[in-house]
């Protein structure tokens, strides 16, 4: 176990109570000192939704800062691999980087819980527990002992099932399927008979295309079309049971935080909260484009996972869950903090926006 | 018609476009220049989830700019009546405001598109039209015509359909029943033979208790249970039909805005951004909790609306929408920009969060 029980400063659950409490005492904060950041990424430079999101959250601060704070953004491989993403802005090679919790799994068993678990939270939802829930809290307290002050940035609403070669008519088709499918979501397929294999996104196309896989997911219909994934499989499958709302996270070297003043630290906060939103409306409206193009001009099917796939994804994700926090203390109280949430927040989702949602179904 | 035809600089889809554009030529922008603003609001001062949405906008800006833009808010009938900030703002006797547009109906019958419509988006949706869609730009322009600069500040979520004293078993059950809801919910009610009445918040509750009215809609279980509805009808219906997703509104009197140095102008944006995540949010976690109370503490009977009466209602909705724009052209306009993209955005919410929503409710 890593994680080290440091608590930060920044225990407070609002972004507005957070900013200012952390000024370390003694350090230079002149308004007139400018600060030239470097942004680590494990995306694609400009990558559509994810990549664009880093680069509005660094036009953001710049614009709102006059100047004072400006960051570089770097594309996966550019300055370091995209998984050392979290690695370098610990050790300040980056004072800053984008990415999703869900990567440092390696790091603690409690890192996904910030980002998405099967059959977890929606974007909203989440955002309800990060913000007040206590779920922010929980997560600063995380990475403080790697150094790091993380913020929700970003979130790309709930995903696809994946593509499929073969239609999926029951459990029993799944069994032997070899699928593209990392983390968590792996995890489960493969509790259910499915061989699971992480291919890195540049090479998802040839491989689906050739056979060397059977199926992948990816993100959803903005992504995957950019990817040209119909080209290669036209069964495409919801919903993202995976993924249901996952959260992308800003890190900040802790270091290169307590030099900022206290408005940048502001400035910083409440653009990673902005971020969130425009990246959740980017996804709104560029899904419902490109579903339209895949399914009007690329005769691409869309289905439903059958009730018992759904049924024994449930229940293997309940096994992984209980299987990823079995050994560590720190995930456990994460977990209770997340669960007993999801069971509320359920209940009143299920009235409010699901409830509205099936309403349009009505003939 | 009241709008006039003039276009804002501001015709940009994003916040971050929009930010950099209208820099009025020749006015002194000194970083060293420090504004003191009025707020003027639709809510009363602090109300949870509507007056919190004004504050931690203000605060964000006044933190955000280390004190250069500081925002005083005042609560409804501080300064001006809550339904003369719209009138306020744009004749300058106060820079800012907060409420939602659909209190300016009586300005443009275009103005509820930019609130929320019956059956209309939720807030996500929402979100993608006013950022990605078009949405934005025309709010702007039709602002314009008022010497104002709206911005999206926040969004309730998904609302509930309303408290009854009496159970509504079919659509007959509706007929005759007085009940006080206002705007184009209440006239789409008053389609299907509801007496709708409009009493001011503050006198609801004794409204209901003593039988003044039969029913009333008013937010959601994290407003609902503050105002002790439940005391007074324990018939708690779904969904919230005619608020799917209301965004609140931030104006800006454009004579002001043109004032701020561009750093300040982007603060003022991308904070607007930020407290409709934050809102969303606060209702997402209030409103799981209050859910609760009401149902566990208050015996609080939650009910769908039958069939029947969505059915009706929705029929009526189309009716309410095709006058409120018959003699408008810039509301048609509105009308078809945001059609177009609500028949697509159903598609892809319906496979994506619908879908994933409902398969948690498989045994």
């Amino acid at each position: 176990m890593k994680r080290r029980d440091i608590v930060l400063g920044l225990g407070a659950t609002t972004l507005l109570t957070a900013c200012g409490q952390s000024q370390a005492p003694g350090i230079a904060t002149s308004k007139t000192q400018r600060f030239e950041w470097k942004m680590v990424t494990t995306w694609p430079k400009n990558f559509p939704g994810l990549g664009s999101a880093a680069e509005y959250l660094a036009n953001a601060i710049g614009e709102m800062s006059g100047g004072r704070l400006t960051i570089r953004v770097y594309g996966a491989g550019e300055r370091v691999p995209a998984l050392e993403t979290f690695d370098a802005v610990s050790r300040g090679a980056a004072e800053m980087g984008h990415g999703a919790a869900y990567y440092w799994k390696g790091k603690s068993p409690a890192a996904p819980f910030f980002t998405a678990i099967p059959f977890g939270l929606t974007a909203q939802e989440m955002n309800g527990w990060l913000y007040f829930g206590g779920g922010l809290e929980l997560w600063r307290e995380l990475y403080d002992g790697f150094n790091l002050v993380p913020f929700e940035a970003g979130n790309t609403g709930t995903q696809m099932g994946g593509w499929f070669r073969d239609p999926i008519n029951s459990l029993a088709d799944l069994k032997g399927v070899k699928m593209r499918i990392p983390g968590l979501g792996g995890e489960v397929m493969k509790k259910i008979g499915v061989t699971t294999v992480n291919i890195p996104g540049g090479e998802l196309f040839t491989a689906l295309q050739t056979g060397t896989i059977d199926a992948t997911e990816w993100v959803g219909p903005y992504n995957d079309l950019a990817f040209g994934l119909h080209k290669a499989a036209k069964n495409y499958y919801y919903p993202g049971w995976q993924e249901p709302g996952p959260t992308l996270e800003a890190i900040v070297n802790k270091d290169a935080w307590n030099t900022l003043p206290e408005d940048l630290q502001a400035i910083v906060s409440y653009a990673c909260q902005a971020t969130g939103s425009q990246m959740l409306a980017e996804y709104a409206a560029r899904n419902q484009q490109a579903l339209q193009t895949l399914v009007n001009e690329h005769g691409v099917k869309l289905q439903a996972f059958p009730d018992d796939v759904m049924a024994a994804l449930r229940e293997a994700s309940d096994e992984v869950l209980e299987e990823l926090i079995a050994n560590d203390a720190f995930s456990r109280k994460v977990y209770d903090s997340y669960e007993a949430y999801r069971m509320r927040v359920e209940q009143s989702t299920r009235i409010m926006e699901q409830a509205y949602l099936n309403s349009r179904e009505l003939p």
